[in-house]
Order: structure tokens, then sequence, then C-alpha cells
């Protein structure tokens, strides 16, 4: 089976590879930024972030401006800023006391490559980092720029990101309720999948209403996200993942698979999708490249 | 030997253990917000923040509104930030993997009390959470608060806090030339109290030169913040630091004693403190609290 290649729908007229290596181009411009940093930081830096990965989120907050109406540029430094949080959490998460993942993306983790002491570092500069993207290249007014940030500070904080993290982490090998499964994926993933929408809307000028409904689409899609991402830690191969897989039953996580099994987990990852497909069709906006990244998620191999 | 009175200046009309009260206060209203979040994160960060420190940078951020005429509540959200960030860096920097500490301020550390995976993430919850303290607390027009949230991203990114800290861990038990060690306490430790100082002059509206005056005596108190930690690790007793001291030694940690001597590292703190009273005392403010706070570094035991 041949690596799938990711968002490839061109057929629907969308074509996010370019917007893949825009962002991969603008991430590389962010990575060299750090001259006076020490060499090992910088190098830390450079290999976590430039280790390709989907770029979901930072897509995402591309499409999402794009159903607007707006070029993608518009909010670029911010889909770069998300995507340095999800590198740094990655790196966090991948740490001998977390996760204790060897491989990410088929290379080795940033802990196996540059020592935990280095890891653990590096990603706290890259989060401190992330909020300096915004603050010295996003374009925006003053009031505009402070509720981005607040979206990325709550998205992560105590009440986002960290919280799910820490239930994941805590509750490993006790079973938990599907409320609080959910609750947990809807952290640790999805508040970051939903800054990531809610920043370009916002970004782009949204409020109220509309932006209620971007953000009931980005819930059901981050939420699914993650589903889906439990049911390809049973199902995928290493080769194609680029990471370990099967590690979930092994560590003996909270999986929707592990709860719900396999197939009910797949029936509630598409219904999240459909109502997150009837949310942005109900919008008056140029819906289609949103519909097509959330019907990639059921799809999707790695 | 007892227990001294930090701060305890009162001869010279300095009574900032009325300050920490309000500081400790404000504090303890912050780790009360996180209601939605999972208890044992709110525990890790309630247990970590109240551990009750010297305070020493948000009263360096009271004291500076002070000498210029304001009500320090003018600047105690942001005080109450860096307070959040120092203890994240606390939690992270006594990991096992990074400085190994079993206690702080005399009782365990985070790891040692929660796991250090919760540690990890408890650190990186309040990190994000300085953030939204400054971004949802603090009094300001909404460019000045853009700009200390500048102040604090640069301040602990990657050419702040974490590149010192890299350093630190990095060329522990190799020795390091003087410049790179100065390199590494001014980042590790200094950017952080430039900050304190800085967040206040710029959130009581100082500019220009005198905010550069304003940077130059914190950097120098940073310094010599940096030296007498340095010179405790060697001369004091766990008893009274409420830490595991001679660590330094042990682990091969480069510092000023390590490198310079004890004797000469403490005329090196004396000059950086001659330095900063200087500079401090050339500006047409209420200054004594400032030089009053850079004198205690000389003499502090903790």
């Amino acid at each position: 089976m041949s690596n799938p290649r990711i968002y490839d729908l061109k057929a629907n007229e969308l074509y996010p590879g370019f917007l893949i290596k825009e962002v991969n181009k603008s991430l590389g411009y962010y990575v060299k930024k750090y001259k006076e940093s020490p060499d090992i930081l910088k190098e830390a830096i450079k290999y976590s972030v430039e280790n390709s990965g989907k770029r979901f989120r930072p897509i995402l907050c591309l499409l999402t401006a794009k159903s607007l109406g707006k070029d993608y540029r518009a909010v670029l430094p911010t889909a770069c800023a998300i995507e340095f949080i999800h590198t740094y959490s990655l790196i966090h998460d991948d740490l001998p006391s977390i996760d204790n993942d060897d491989l990410r993306r088929g290379k080795p983790t940033c802990h196996k490559k540059f020592g935990e002491d280095i890891a653990v570092l590096a990603g706290d500069a890259l989060f401190a980092e992330a909020f300096n993207i915004i603050i010295k290249y996003q374009i925006a007014d003053d009031r505009t720029k402070i509720k981005i940030l607040e979206e990325i500070a709550d998205a992560s904080g105590a009440s986002g990101m960290a919280a799910g993290q820490i239930v994941d982490v805590y509750f490993t090998g006790k079973k938990i309720s599907k409320k609080k499964l959910e609750y947990m994926h809807r952290n640790k993933t999805g508040k970051i999948i939903t800054a990531s929408v809610r920043c370009a809307a916002i970004l782009c000028g949204v409020i109220d209403d509309y932006l209620k409904k971007f953000t009931e689409y980005s819930e059901n899609l981050g939420l699914a996200f993650q589903i889906t991402d439990d049911i390809l830690d049973v199902t995928s191969y290493k080769r194609i993942a680029g990471k370990t897989i099967g590690k979930d039953a092994i560590q003996k996580k909270n999986t929707f698979p592990n709860i719900w099994g396999i197939s009910k987990s797949k029936e509630i990852a598409r219904d999240k999708i459909d109502k997150a497909i009837a949310v942005i069709k109900s919008m008056d906006i140029d819906y289609k490249w949103l519909v097509n990244i959330a019907n990639f998620l059921l799809v999707r191999k790695v």
C-alpha cells in the first residue's frame, strides 16, 4: 500500500499541497529567527518543527480564511504559531514520563535525539515563541491581536490542552466514563483545533452567530480528529504512521475504540463529521474546502 | 541562627512584608480560577504557586511602580503572571532529567509530590495561564498590553530563560568560558527579573531613556541575584534555604564560585549592585525601595 497523499482532493478544486508548502516555508522562516540562541536549542527547534507532519491545524486555519474569501497569507503567522504549539505539545507528550515514544513521523523523537532535558526546554521555548510569532508578525489591530492571544492561551492552558493531557496521563490504566473520555479529547486535541478555526475567523472579522457556527464546526472536527487518531493507533501500520502503533493498548490508555469499540467509534466519528459539515454548509461562505478537510479525516491513513 | 526576615528593612521606610501578603492574596485568587480543570491539575498548580518563596520578582515589579509614584495595584496582575512563570520554570528545572531536585522551599518538589508527568504538564499550564492573567486581568490599553506580553514572551523564550536553561544543562560537567557563564546567567535568571522591572515601568508609561535606565538597573540586579544564588548554594544550610544545598558542585554545574572563586564572585555581585544603585539614583524617581531591594541581595540568606 503506498503512502496516501494527504488532502489530495484536487478534483474538488482543493489543492492544499500548495498550502502545506507555504506553511513549511513560513515555519522555516520562523525557525531561523533564533540566531542568538544556543546551537543545540536552534537544532532541536528546527528538527522538531521541520519534522514534516500533516500540518492539519495550520492548513485548517488557512482554509478558514479562504472560506471567507480572504487571502490565506492574512492568517499565516497565526497558523504557524499554532503549529509551534502543536509541535511543543508533541515534544512534551513523547517524553519518557508521559507517552514514552521513541518515534515521531518516522524519526527519533526530540528527547531521543537531543536528550530529555533539552526536549523539555525546547518545548518550553517553542511555546513562548508561538506567542512571539503572533505578537511580532501577525498583522491585526491591537484589540484583535489580544483576542487571538487569548484564544491561544485558553486553548493550551489549564482549561485546554494541558487539562486534557493531565486527564489522559492521570487516568491511564484506570477506566474512565464516556463523559470524561469526551472531556479529555475535547481538551487534549479539540481546543487547539478549534482555536485554529476561530483565530482565522476572528482575524477575518467574524463575530457573533457566524463565530459560533465556526466553533461548532471545529469542535466536531476536533473530536472526530482524535477519535480517528485513536482508531488508527489500533488499525494502522508503523511504516505508514511513522510512529509506534498499538501503544495505546499496551499503555492501557483510555481511547474511543477502547471504551466504545472500533465499529461504534467509527460511527461516532462519522456523526461528528456529518454535524461539522451540516453547520458549515448552513453558512453563506465558500465552504467547499472546509467540507473536504472534514471528509478527509474519515479516510486519512496517518 | 534564626531564619532571617526577608526584605525586613523597615528602618528604611520599606515594608514589603505587606506587599508579599498582597502578592500572595492575589496569587491565591488566580489559582482558584481553574474550577473546570482536573482536580490533580488544580492541586499541582495551587501547591506549586502557594509554596511561598521570597516573591522577589513580583515585589520588584510592585516596587518599580511605587518608585514612579503609582499604586502597586496598577501592576499586580502582571507581577502575579511573572510569579506564575517563575513557578513553572522551577517545576521544570526540578525535574529528574534537569536538576533532579527533591526539595523546593523545604517541601517536596512538584514531581516528587504529583509525579513527573503531572509536573511537566502543570508547568505547561502555568506558563499558558501567565499570559492569560495579563490578557484577562491587567488593566492597560491594548497597545501597552501587547508590549507587556512581548516582554514576557521574549524573556521566557528561545532568546531568554529557555536559552539560559539550555546552556546550563548542556554544559553541566563541561567547563565554559566566563563570557558564556554570564550569557547563561543573564538569560536563565536575568531576563525575567529585567521583565519584572520593565513591565512595571512600561505599564506606568515609562519610555526611552528612563526605560533604558530601568533596564540597566534590572540587568545588573538580575546578574547579582544569580551570582548570590550560586554563592548560597556553596555556603548556605539546607534548613535555611529549604532546598538541597551543595548540589551545583555535585552536579558539576557551571557557577560563579566555580569559575571565579567565592571571594571574587562576591566582589562581582557587589559591583553589579553598585552599578544598579548608581543608575537608579541618577533618576528623578522615589528610588529608595529599589535601592533597598538591591542591597538586600547582598545580605540574603535564602
